[in-house]
């Protein structure tokens, strides 16, 4: 068996997951902590750091490297967001140090196109890390798609990040589903209302009119008020799906899909029923690689 | 003083206002009552206008005549969505007689445009009410919007609803402002992030990408919290101002805004920000003259 080399983290708002990696780079475990920053009291962070999460994962004192919104003002210690594009070594050496051996991953931002920048924290370390997974990714260019709360649309060219866009999607679905008048109990598990909902997206364009089709189909058009969940989703995936390409630049192109298997699956269907490849890829994995990547150069 | 003819009520999801009006067509008294079908019981209107309503405002027992959502499955009992066209014969016609001489008009509906129909319950009294308000209006075509939480875009030909969309600009606005990571208790009054929301608004489309720039506004390019609020109205009230009445097919029509005065103001900068000449009318007046005109006819 190796020995622990150093511990990787993906630290966002909700959840800590990390692992512990080998002198060989392998994993050796991994562990889930319900220590999301959106937990922590201000100051927190580097406590239940050293008193729980390092001596829950190993005995050694080894190196720590995180990522997500442990870099934010919610966390541990700002971590800068760097200007696009950005590849591993701009990555690697924005690198902020807030202990002995813990260092965070910056994040990223762009300078936005509607009057405001875009930023993103976390996903850059998914980004870059399933670029490292494979080299032919890191030739020519890629459209990667992180579904999520925020969802984050980003073009990869020649192994860098060059341009991102967030789309509110994951958010305005949990909020309009739990606190309007389109608020539902139901999963969102019927496909059939699901696609009905992609259909409805259309071009997206006028979304708050189109959002009203939720509340009609069931009180004008009889539909069964427990497929207005799946519905709701597939509209706004579905408006998603196609206006973020386009504002993007990049309407068309196939599109990787990276993050959380089940989130995926519906961005995928979403995208297939715009006519759009899309290919599912494992967030974590990725996330992984991003770490032990910017890890892995450092310890060398 | 003229002799009480009838009580007019416009009784809607929060609120009831009440007018009497003497045999003379003029307003005796009127009076608002906290008594919105979201706060009534199952079957509980009835006995609150009797026992509440109509002895707080008249000792006589003259007839009534309400509009809005107490005509739905929430209210007293439901009237009818009637098909557009619809004018005011046909709203009459559809008028559902509750109890002795009480009357609910009936609603609209269209068959919509995103694969479910639309529907209005309240607005068609001010639509109708304002076309009775000005015998040149009935001519030719109107384009009126009414703002609120769910906004009404409505074309009028010939005196008669035609067609409508609705936007669920105000739920959006109330949810985003108080349960999402955009949430702000500062009160949307500041011009200049209005008028910079509306800007950020473009061509409407993208809106769950725009919408994040309510945060990276504030947390990557400094711009103070409390500007949040109006920010965010202008970008929803932006995009809908645009994306509205293109769906519609009334681009760059002059538009009528009729309704509560604050909003009205809201759209009239935004409409005039895109181009579009826009006039503001008073929503209290038009459903007066409305359930005025539907009553009147009957009465005489």
């Amino acid at each position: 068996v190796s020995r622990p080399a150093f511990l990787a983290c993906d630290w966002g708002t909700t959840n800590l997951r990390a692992w512990v990696i080998g002198e060989d780079g392998k994993v050796i475990r991994s562990r889930d902590f319900p220590l999301g920053v959106s937990k922590l009291a201000p100051g927190e962070a580097a406590r239940r750091f050293r008193d729980e999460v390092r001596p829950g994962l190993v005995a050694e004192h080894i190196p720590a490297i995180l990522c997500g919104m442990i870099g934010s003002t919610l966390g541990w210690a700002v971590a800068d967001y760097l200007p696009c594009p950005v590849g591993l070594d701009a990555l690697r050496a924005g690198l902020l140090t807030v202990d002995r051996e813990v260092r965070i991953v910056p994040g990223l931002r762009t300078e936005g196109r509607f009057g405001a920048s875009d930023v993103m924290r976390g996903e850059e370390t998914q980004l870059l890390g399933w670029l490292q997974a494979d080299p032919s990714r890191r030739r020519g260019r890629k459209v990667v798609c992180h579904p999520g709360t925020h969802a984050k649309w980003a073009l990869l060219e020649e192994g860098r990040v060059v341009d991102f866009m967030t789309s509110m999607t994951g958010e305005l679905f949990a909020v309009l589903a739990k606190h309007s008048v389109l608020r539902t109990d139901a999963p969102p598990s019927d496909d059939a209302a699901f696609d009905e909902g992609v259909a409805a997206a259309g071009d997206g364009g006028a979304l708050q009119s189109r959002l009203f089709s939720v509340r009609t189909r069931i009180v004008a058009d009889g539909a069964a008020p427990d497929s207005s969940a799946a519905y709701l989703s597939g509209l706004l995936i579905g408006a998603d799906v196609v206006s973020a390409p386009r504002t993007l630049g990049v309407e068309g192109e196939p599109v990787a899909v990276l993050g959380e298997a089940h989130l995926c699956r519906a961005y995928q269907r979403a995208l297939r029923a715009a006519g759009v490849e899309a290919e599912i890829h494992d967030g974590d994995a990725a996330a992984l690689a991003g770490l032990s990547a910017l890890q892995g150069e450092t310890v060398s």
